[in-house]
C-alpha cells in the first residue's frame, strides 16, 4: 500500500485527487494539508466526500510529508520548489501538479512566473510527466513534473504529426477552449457564475504561462524549434478542454495517411482514443475520465490538417495525470484507479 | 456473474446503467435492445463507453432475454407490463425502471398513464424497490418496480418524520425541484438547450404522474392516508434532484428530537446520509453517487418542520438505485458498484 | 429632465440602473460613485455600457449628490441609513435599493443586519416601494424604500389572497429560487461557476434576511400577523427568481374565483400579468423586463391554492422596480424606460 | 409607419425580430406567418410578448404579403427563393434571412444545399446585406441577403487586414464558437440541455455551409481569391458568437499599424466597436445589443494577428442586422429601434 500526501489539497486539483484516490486499491491517502483549512475535515469542505476520508487537513509539515512513499503538490506557483529538495532527498518521490518543475530554462520561467526559480538543480532532474512522450523515465523519476492542462491536450494533438514530420513546426496554432475550474477554486469576481455563466471569451491571447510549456514540449518531440500560437479561451462549463490545432502539411497528399499514422502512434496508449477521421469529440466524453480523445479534419482539399482533442482539465489534465504517473513509477497497472468510464450525461 | 439484459438502452437511464455496470465486478450486460438503434455498438452512441463495451444494440428479442439472470427495464410505461410476465415465468428476476408496475391500484395508474394496465397479477407481486423502507422483500422478490425519481427523494426525506407519527399527515408539501435529464433524451423542443438554459419554471403544478406514487409510498409508511402537495420544477442543469419539504409537527417542541430520530433511523443504510442539522444539500455532493443526502431546519419557534434532500435523479432516482436492488436481489455486498465518490466539481 | 446620481454603482444593481436609464429619455445620470472604483470610466468595467455612457465612477460626495433631483442607492446595507438625512434634508429624493429602510421595527433590522439602525427619523417616514400596494403614498415620498427580490415575487402573489381574506393566514409557505445575480458581485468562493455552476441548493432555510421583510409586508396587506416559511434556492442561472407560493383556502370552493380575482386585482397594474390558470410562468418570460408573471395552481380538490410568481430579481427586483417608482416620484408615465419586451430566448 | 410582414416567425430569429420591432417607433408589423402555429397568437407561444402584441400567426398568403412594405424571410432554406420573385414583382422589399441569396455561385450553393436553385435571376441581384461593406448597394436595394451569423463575425474581422492587403490571403484560419441558438428551435436530440449543457466540442470541421459564404465574402473584401480554413464550435450557452481570427502579416512589423487603421476603418459604424488592443471581448458584451466588438492581439514578435471578434449571433448576426437593413432601405436613423444597450450580466 502506497503512502501519499497531498500538500494544498482545498482547490480543484486536490479533490480530484481524493476523488480518484478513494477507490485506488494500492493508495492510502495518509495527510493532506492546508495551511488556511488546517484542523478542517475534507468532508466539511467537500461534502461529496462524506463517508470516504476521515481525514482532516493539517498543517503542512516536513517530518510528517517525509513519512509518505509519495507526496503530491496541488499548490500554487513557488510552494513546490521550495520543499521539494528537502523531500526527496529524504527519499520521497514527488509528482508535481504544479508549474514549478515543468520548464528546463530557468530563465524563462522567471519571466513568466514573476519571480527567480529557487531550485535549478532540480528543476533539471524533473521529468515532465506526459506517459505518451516519457514513460521510461517517469517510471525511474524522483520528481515528476506533471503537466498542464492545456499542454497535455495540446502536445498529444500534435504529437504523430511533429514526430513524423509531415508538417511545417513553424507555422502551428493552438485554439484551446477550458471550463471554469481551470482558473482554480479562488474568489475572483471574474469567475463568479455571474460574470462567466453564459458568456465566452478569449483570454491571454498576447500570451499565456502555458505557451513555453507547450513549445518546449513540442520542439522537444518535433526536434527542432517550432512556432506556435496559443490561444485559450473561457467556455461557461466547468470541467473539460478542447483544443482545435492546425497545422500545415508539407504534402497535402499526406493527409490520407493520417488516420493510420495516429491510430498506430497510439495502439498502446491506454488513454488516447483516436476517434474515427471526421468524429468530433465532446468534452463530455471525457468528464471524470483520464482519457484524451481526438479526432482529424481537413477542409476539400486544404493542406491544413485539424486535430480536435479533448480532456477533461482536471483529469488528464492534473489530478488524473498525477495518478497515471504514480501508477508508472510504483509499477502498478497504469490504469488502476483510472478505468471508470467518462461521466455522461 | 450475473448475466444481465436491458431493454431499452438508449436513454440516459440506459447509459446511466452501463457506466455503473462497467464497473460492478459481479456483472456481465449480455445484452441491451433499442428498436431504433439496433445494429449500433452501443460506443457509437455514447461514447463516453469506447473501450468498455463491445455490445451493440440488438432488437428485443424475449429468448435472448430469458438466458439473462437479471433483466432491467429502462422502457417508457407500457412496455414492461407487457413483455414481464412471459419473462418471469422463464424464471428471470427483473428491475423495472419504469413506471409500470410502481402503483398498486390499477385504476389510478390508467387514469394517470393513459391506458389500461395489462398485468394486473404481477402489478399485485410486484415488490416496490425502495431499500430503505423494503429490502427484506426486495430479496426474495422476482419483479422489483424500481422507484421514480422525486418519489425516492421525498419518501426518504419524510420517512422518519410519518413513521414517528410527530407530524400532521394531512398537511405535506413537497416543493421539488429537477435537472433536465429527469426528461429524458427525446427531441422536445421544450427540452432544448435554447429553451431552458438560463430560465427556471414550475410544471405540472396542478399534477404530475409521480403524485400518486408519492402519495401511496407516504401513505403506507404513515399507515394511514396523507395529504401531500407536489410540485416538480425544472432546473437548468443536468442532473440532480432537491426536495424541500414542508410538515406540521403535531407539538413543536418534537423538533429537538429530530436530528436524533433521523440519524438513527438511517444509520444502516450505506446510502442516505444525515447531514448536521442546519446544513444545506447541494445537488452536487450527491452527482454520480447513489447517495441521497439531506438536512433539517426550522425558522424561528415555527411549527414547520423543513427538510431538503438531495439525489442524483439518474443514480439514485434511477440506476443506481436499480443496482443497489440488483445487489440486495442476488445477495450481494449492497455498494458493490456503486462504491465511488459523488463527482465535485 | 431628471438629474439622478448613483451611490455604489459596481454591482450588479448599478449596472443595471444604468441599463435602463440609457434609454430613459427623461433622466440624465449625473454621477455614479465607487470608493473602489473612482476615476474608472463605467465602459471599462461594464463592456456593454461602451458607447452608452461617458461617466466615470467617482469618489461619494454628499455635496455633489445634493445637486442631484433623485439619488438612487445601490449599496451594501449600512451606507444608505447614514447619508440618507442630509440628502433629504437638502430636497433630494431617494430611491434607496438597500435594506436600510425597508423595517419599521428597528429593533427586527438590527437583529437581522447586525448593527444599530442610526436614522430611526428616516425609517419611519421612508415608504416602502411596491407601487401595486403603496402607488398613492410612493408618488409624495421623499425616501423610497425599495423592496428586496424574493419579497417582491413573494408579496405580489400573495397579495389578493390574503386581501381577500380568503385564505388562513397562519399557515403561509414560500419556496422561492434564485439566479446568482441576486448574491451581488463580490469575489465569494461559494459563487464561482465552478462551485454552483451545475448544482442546486437551499440556502438560508433556518432564517434569511428578507423573512422580516416578507413578512411585514404581508402583515400589512393581510391587516392580520400572518406566519409565513420561507426557503430561498440558489438556481444554476444569472437572473431571475421563481416563488412557488402555498396557502390554504378557508373554504375549498373558493378556488374557482381565484382566477377572477387576481385578473380584476392586477387589472390596471402595467406590471404585473396574471396568466391563465394552470400555466407555467417561467423567469425566461421576464428576463430584463420590469414585469411580474404569475398563475394559479391547485391539486384535484385539494384545499391548498398554488401560486407561481416569477420576475427578473434585478429588474422588478431591484433596479427595475426603483425606475418605476423613480417615475411615480416624477408624475411620468409609470412604464417609461420600462416597456422594452423582456429578452427570450 | 412602414408595414412589415414576417414570412415562418416561430424560430429564434422570428421572435427576436418582434422583440426588436416592438420597440421600433418606425415599423408595425402587420403579419407574421407560420404553417405549423396558424391561429396561434404569438404571445401563447412566446410570453415574452404578452402585451406587446395582439397578433397571431396566420399562414403563408403572398395576398396578404403583398400589402407589406417589407416582407422578412426568417424561414428554412429553399422557401424565399419560391416566394421572393412574385413579392418583388409587387413592389414588395425583401431582407431575407435564410441562406437562398448569399452565394452567387447557384452550383456551389445546390452542392451545400443540396438542391438546385430556382432563382437565379434575383440571386444575382440580390444585395448581400453587410452594412459595414455595401451600405450603398443596401440602400436602393429591393432585395437583401442578410448575411449568415459566422459570416458576420469573421468578416468584420478580417476586413481591414485584406482591404489594407497587409496579410496573406492563402493563410486565414477561423476558429468559431456559437450559443446553441444558433442551431433555431427545432426538437433535436444532439441539441437537447441534457446533451450539450455542460460540454464543448467542435461541428462541421470537415466542412460547413457557411464556409463558402465566408470565402465568397472575404474574397470580394480581398480583390482575390482567399483561402480560408473555418471550424465552428458550439458553446453550453444560448446567445453569442465569438471568432478567433488568425492571419499572417506580410510584414510584421505591421502590426504596430493596425489598431489605428482598425479604428479608423470603423470610426463611422454605429455597430462595430473596436477595443483597446490586448482588449477581450465578451459575448456577453453584445448579448441583446446589435454591436460587433473586436480587439487585435499579437503573441511576443510573431508575424501572426489574431483577431477576436464577438457578435450576438441572433442580432448582429440576424435579427439587428436585417432590421439595420430595414433601416437603411428606408432611410431611417440606421440605429433606429437598436440602441438599447447590452444585456449585462
Amino acid at each position: 500500500m502506497i503512502k501519499a500526501g497531498i500538500v494544498g489539497g482545498t482547490g480543484y486539483t486536490g479533490v480530484e485527487l481524493l476523488r480518484l484516490l478513494a477507490t485506488h486499491p494500492d493508495v492510502t491517502v495518509s495527510c493532506i494539508t492546508s495551511r488556511s483549512e488546517a484542523g478542517l475535515p475534507v468532508a466539511d469542505l467537500y461534502p461529496n466526500l462524506r463517508g470516504h476520508y476521515d481525514l482532516a487537513f493539517s498543517e503542512p509539515d516536513v517530518e510528517t510529508l517525509k513519512s509518505c512513499d509519495l507526496v503530491f503538490f496541488a499548490t500554487p506557483h513557488g510552494v513546490a520548489m521550495r520543499m521539494v529538495p528537502e523531500l526527496v532527498s529524504a527519499g520521497v518521490r514527488i509528482v508535481d501538479l504544479s508549474a514549478d518543475f515543468r520548464l528546463k530554462d530557468l530563465s524563462v520561467w522567471a519571466d513568466w512566473y514573476g519571480m527567480p526559480h529557487e531550485s535549478g538543480e532540480w528543476a533539471e532532474k524533473a521529468v515532465y510527466g506526459l506517459p505518451e512522450v516519457a514513460r521510461d523515465a517517469i517510471r525511474d523519476a524522483q520528481l515528476v513534473a506533471n503537466p498542464g492542462c492545456y499542454p497535455t491536450a495540446i502536445q498529444l494533438g500534435f504529437l504523430p504529426l511533429l514526430e513524423s514530420g509531415l508538417v511545417d513546426p513553424s507555422r502551428l496554432i493552438a485554439d484551446a477552449k477550458s471550463g471554469a475550474s481551470g482558473a482554480g477554486r479562488q474568489g475572483k469576481i471574474g469567475m463568479l457564475h455571474g460574470e462567466i455563466g453564459e458568456s465566452f471569451k478569449a483570454y491571454g491571447a498576447s500570451g499565456h504561462r502555458h505557451l513555453p510549456e507547450i513549445r518546449q514540449g513540442l520542439s522537444a518531440i518535433a526536434q527542432a524549434d517550432v512556432e506556435v500560437t496559443f490561444v485559450p479561451h473561457l467556455v461557461p462549463m466547468i470541467r473539460g478542454i478542447e483544443a482545435t490545432l492546425y497545422a500545415e502539411l508539407k504534402n497535402p497528399a499526406d493527409f490520407e495517411r493520417l488516420q493510420t499514422l495516429f491510430e498506430e502512434r497510439f495502439r498502446d496508449e491506454p488513454f488516447v482514443d483516436v476517434m474515427p477521421q471526421g468524429s468530433h469529440p465532446e468534452t463530455r466524453s471525457v468528464r471524470g475520465a483520464n482519457h484524451c480523445r481526438m479526432a482529424l479534419h481537413r477542409q476539400e482539399d486544404s493542406n491544413i490538417v485539424i486535430v480536435s482533442s479533448v480532456i477533461d482539465n482536471l483529469v488528464k489534465g492534473a489530478a488524473g495525470q498525477a495518478v497515471q504517473n504514480m501508477n508508472i513509477m510504483f509499477k502498478l497497472d497504469e490504469t488502476q484507479g483510472l478505468s471508470a468510464p467518462a461521466f455522461l450525461p
